[in-house]
């Protein structure tokens, strides 16, 4: 996990942690993997004594950022998800983008996707897909490397340069032995995004599918998230698909309000 | 906003604020109609001192809790966005309905709706629709009324009768000349969905649209959830939406882990 420390404290040594630090670290405690903790669970991986722990969970369980079930077990709440709601960059964007991402699915049954960028990963903000859709790896609020993914490479195309060299130079994860891992491969593909406007990810995460992505633009022509249509390999020609994600990508900038040329 | 009183230490008499409670109580501050605060806004909507306020917002900002844009004005961050995706009855439920959330988008092309019941109201959790559906008020992420809604009358007509007289005692939102407001009418209305399986809510938001809804039930035979179709009402025949309504919330249930009769 990284990008969340835009704030200077965020690289002061460690200092013995505030309240709202131990609060926070409940939260931490949760993930994908985590979805449900004991009480016990939450005070090892928040690194917080049992009472402190016990104390932090019932304010939380108060307000309903955490909820407990039939078990006993703890999992985040009802509450949270819907002050998270109002996240711009979250459902926010999701909400705007959602009828051209209906089409989009509609012209193709295939897996349509909307991501940000976050530091130097890619954040998935929503996943459409049918009964009949190529399973993939990638969910709802999950992330990714930037350079293995099509969402990914069309933000990376039109990060900062200072982004491009920071991924350029640390490129580890690789998925398939069609991942890129050469940063000089990369900086072609990046300026190949950025001279077709479309990124083509063949299969870099798993290997029986191909992501075909388009950068959506924000008011100010800045980037501000990408979109994408996820197909098998096997019957799919990337090519066919760039017209139809490019369309959608056009329509979501547009609904965000960005001038049309 | 109810329903977030489960534990009993929400009905003691008012105490010193703990440090737990004035950091939610700055999510608390941001709404639908507030999604974009500066700090001063932050600390009179939370009845905080501006040094608390800062020090606190500091720390949410931190973590990600809490975003600040070009403006200066802080709004709900990704981070806590992305912990939110771990709520088992948000994105969890969401996650197992879209594939049958799409079909029944798709052989409709209306509003297709998804919510749960949270105390005495209908929080939304997904609304699918397309560049063509019938303007309505819910946003996934609000909330509404159980009678006024159909999902909220599947939902309510599956409560413990506790609720059910509860709602039935405090008759008082109503939207359109067609909203329920007497406790007979709608103890009559909630029978009749028992006993079709499905509930069709007439013009009670707004005049022109209808909702056809049904319950989705869990692995254990309890209402989890509501799905609904809202249509234009002078194009629709509520009934000739029954059958794929009713389709689409079984198929849920089944993901879920319904066992089949």
């Amino acid at each position: 996990m990284s990008g969340h420390d835009a704030e200077p404290g965020a690289y002061d040594p460690p200092q013995p942690r505030s309240a709202a630090d131990r609060l926070l670290s409940v939260l931490d405690a949760f993930d994908f993997d985590h979805p449900a903790l004991t009480l016990t669970e939450i005070s090892r991986r928040a690194d917080l004594p049992l009472p402190t722990a016990h104390r932090v969970v019932a304010a939380l369980a108060r307000w309903g950022a955490l909820e407990r079930d039939g078990s006993g077990a703890y999992h985040i709440g009802l509450r949270l998800w819907e002050v998270a709601t109002l996240a711009p960059r979250g459902l926010g964007l999701r909400q705007a983008a959602l009828p051209f991402l209906e089409d989009l699915y509609e012209t193709t049954h295939e897996n349509v996707q909307l991501a940000v960028r976050d530091g130097f990963e890619v954040l998935f903000i929503e996943r459409i897909f049918g009964q009949s859709a190529v399973g993939v790896r990638t969910r709802v609020g999950g992330r990714w490397p930037l350079h293995a993914t099509g969402v990914g490479l069309a933000l990376l195309a039109h990060a900062d340069r200072a982004v491009v060299d920071e991924v350029c130079g640390s490129l580890q994860a690789s998925y398939t032995p069609y991942t890129i891992t050469d940063p000089v491969h990369l900086r072609r593909v990046l300026a190949d995004v950025r001279a077709t406007g479309c990124a083509v990810s063949d299969r870099q995460i798993t290997d029986d599918a191909v992501s075909v992505a388009a950068p959506v633009f924000g008011p100010h022509g800045d980037v501000v998230a990408a979109v994408s249509v996820v197909a098998p390999v096997r019957t799919t020609q990337p090519h066919a698909l760039v017209p139809v994600v490019r369309l959608a990508a056009r329509g979501i900038s547009r609904a965000l309000g960005r001038p049309q040329r």
